[in-house]
């Protein structure tokens, strides 16, 4: 999830300076609005440590008319705390109707600290998770509006910046140790931060991570984002002020170099290698009973065939199954969308591969509008539980997403109208998604975003060339497998025990 | 809460036969008309043995049309269904829209009998239902309307019934092993059938308990709430039609013997006994840190404001506080609901009584109409979450509702009004209140059924005589202390120990 917050995006000094004034107004009207209103904002401040997050609220603050906002920030618990169940500092602190509520730490920060440093394992983890969901949705439901916001920087800027304000004596006293230890545990941090991520970004109360490495990037995309919350826009809207922020430095999309190639002969000299170690690969896995589901989406034109053709060159089909996604049959449409995936969800040592898949939820069914917002953005939730449900036992999950510019999916478009049979693969509606290619890099962005966990993270792979992007496919479902069949030979034995007991 | 389940309710034959061709030619005509809608009705039945769900499953398949119909039940798993994760099974058993699938096991059974037996310890189980709860409400948004039965029986009757069913021949082939292990564990079975509701009792997929002992009112009442879905009735629509079959044999109100007496004698050597006890204990409360939460509900003109000024006779004004709930101030109402009740959640060693408290939203906001129907109804819930809050933070939580009948209620307001210092007691809310009594019986009852758990039950009093009501509530405050200082002297160092370090 936050590989879209290590992206190096930053704002010039005239770039903050010509939006400032403008948000301020804004945020200054709509604050005098919530008055009246029975709207709470609450507005969580999360990230790597304490400074980024006191400069982002400090800021605020200074945008904001002081009287109807209150700052919070929970430190060690006061004996009166420490003599109530957890979350009583938490409603205590709780803004009313018509104000704002900064929180400079919230009910995660202790729960996230713990996680970093070992001292809960993954099960309280949830569970605490579970019950701040509860929390969170109770108020939502009863007018809170939540802006949850994880301040985030790549673990090299992170060391950087501690290393700066440590050699800067008048901002030494901003880190703490904790900070320093934190960081000491920054994967793990992180990790956590994902996780909380997963449980707990909801309709109701969605997280965004900001890249926070560019103080004036990082405080507009705070500013905006309250900003979002007052005005009551829906995701699409944030969506729209983020891309134009964004367009100086560009998307994680952006990012990818499409040059890269694969020579012919690199390509023929790899190709063949590749498939023998996937073969090998699949049938071991096969008899350790660790199944791999493969999802596909990218561009129309992207190569998604292609790679697909290649991997089921390497295993034996009496072990996987290409599904492919087109619009639902009516079986299907007569049940809840994930409905047609649980189906195919491979059996033990098994592959199967998507062509397209759950994510159409999140990508055409949102930019059709076939799906109302409300549901298409809960769909987020859903299949990170899905994911997570597979990865639990023992699913290796791979995700692709095959990118192309615009140039070369015409070209691409341009030759299948020159070669007769490839005609049938082109039809007016891939003219049509072509046209909408803005609209689509949104909401791929916030798939990215929102559904690349730790277990089940989405790989962009450059696609312009075709040799560079299968061979690129077949070398992460290798290195997937290997690792997993790594693992699994230390607690294959255990496995089979509890697979004979069942799991309920 | 299953103790609304254990009244002996029973229907006669002739109650029976009138009932039910009415009942059945709107069940068809109501599964016609889903046939065309959205929608898919998912009912469940849960209880302590395979047979009573058995019988319950075969008299609806009776009653339906067989077409429109799927039944599931879930045994040990298949080869296919060990190798996918747990919920695959269920996924594949999801009836389409505008169809019926009956339950006669379900993704709750295998946790239930797990935990019964032993099998799993309390943050397995909650971990379960938490990916259930997420999985229930997904399918509601999709358009799933669920009908989650408890079919039971008091331990008592379920013995009678076993045996029963083993010295028929035509019928022991009904009862497993597996029943008469169950029912050797029935209190840990009942406890996590109420840990399961308390857990994924939703607005989007409520639970209701029927009690199952006489098969023709269990028969009855399944199909009315099988109606009710269909129907798409609410929740207040549903409390009518079970009052309309409860009335023959009253709720648990009526059940209750409203003629206990107290003389003046007894009344006398009690109360001074009584309030020495609990000061003593209230003092070694305050020392162990032991905190105590008292709710009182209660018809008005109950009693409630003597029965707590004798338990404050009882303990030093200086660790406890009354708190009297009326209508919010301006404060309060700019708050979530439960904002006001949980600034007054008590320090550790601490008391604090509640005159009325947070029920009045499932009470007079749900009677008076002050509160839409899907907000109360998630009330259940997040004062179940509430309370379990407390229980686990160490707090002793017991609600009593003070219950007399409408007579004395009447004698009580006349006497107000010829005692002219007790006149500012009586308003004209009272008169109105009494006018809707019978609404507010069935929201009592709802609310019993739904909030009276095993960690935080709510305890009936009979409160036509005063002396009665005092002493009996003067007991159980008593005991509870009693029990808890007992338990806690074990934990105590512990205990100190975790709270120095705090909780997160």
């Amino acid at each position: 999830m936050l590989e879209t917050a290590e992206l190096g995006r930053t704002l010039d000094k005239a770039q903050y300076k010509e939006a400032l004034p403008a948000l301020r107004r804004t945020l200054l009207d709509l604050q005098f609005q919530l008055r009246d209103t029975d709207r709470t904002i609450i507005l969580i401040l999360e990230g790597l440590d304490n400074a980024t997050k006191g400069e982002v609220a400090n800021v605020l603050n200074d945008w904001l008319d002081t009287r109807g906002v209150e700052f919070h920030a929970f430190g060690p618990k006061s004996d009166e705390e420490l003599e109530r169940p957890r979350f009583w500092r938490y409603w205590r602190a709780l803004p009313g109707r018509g104000r704002i509520g900064i929180f400079h730490s919230s009910w995660y920060t202790g729960t996230l600290v713990q996680y970093a440093l070992g001292q809960i394992d993954d099960d309280t983890f949830d569970r605490h998770m579970q019950r701040i969901s509860r929390f969170e949705r109770m108020l939502a439901h009863d007018g809170a509006v939540f802006v949850k916001l994880w301040l985030h920087r790549s673990e090299k800027h992170q060391k950087t910046y501690l290393k700066q304000l440590d050699h800067e004596p008048n901002a030494r006293w901003m880190v703490s140790k904790l900070d320093h230890t934190l960081h000491a545990s920054y994967h793990r941090l992180v990790a956590g931060a994902e996780r909380a991520m997963r449980h707990t970004d909801h309709r109701e109360a969605p997280w965004t991570a900001i890249e926070a490495a560019d103080h004036r990037y990082r405080n507009l995309m705070a500013g905006e984002h309250l900003r979002a919350a007052l005005a009551g826009e829906s995701l699409v809207d944030v969506s729209k002020v983020h891309r134009e922020h964004h367009h100086t430095d560009g998307t994680i999309l952006d990012k990818l170099d499409l040059d890269q190639k694969l020579s012919k002969k690199d390509y023929r000299q790899a190709i063949d290698e590749k498939l023998l170690t996937l073969n090998k690969l699949s049938w071991q896995a096969y008899h350790a009973g660790v199944s791999l589901s493969l999802v596909f989406e990218g561009w129309d034109a992207a190569g998604k065939g292609g790679a697909i053709r290649r991997i089921m060159r390497g295993i034996d089909a009496r072990v996987a199954q290409v599904i492919q996604i087109a619009a639902p049959n009516d079986e299907e449409r007569a049940h809840h969308y994930l409905w047609r995936f649980w189906r195919h969800v491979p059996r033990a040592g098994r592959v199967t591969i998507y062509d397209r898949s759950w994510y159409g939820r999140v990508l055409v069914e949102r930019v059709e509008g076939l799906t109302p917002e409300h549901r298409w953005h809960e769909a987020y939730a859903e299949i990170n539980d899905f994911e997570e449900q597979q990865v639990e036992h023992g699913v290796v999950v791979l995700k692709f997403w095959l990118h192309i510019d615009p140039e070369t999916q015409l070209r691409r478009f341009n030759k299948r109208l020159e070669t007769s049979y490839k005609h049938y693969k082109l039809t007016n509606e891939d003219w049509r998604n072509r046209d909408k290619w803005p609209t689509y890099a949104e909401a791929v962005e916030e798939m990215i975003s929102r559904t690349s966990t730790d277990i089940a993270p989405w790989h962009l792979i450059a696609a312009n060339d075709k040799r560079y992007t299968r061979i690129r496919v077949l070398e992460i479902v290798c290195e997937a497998l290997k690792a997993r069949l790594h693992d699994q030979a230390h607690k294959e034995r255990h496995k089979h025990k509890s697979a004979l007991n069942g799991d309920e």
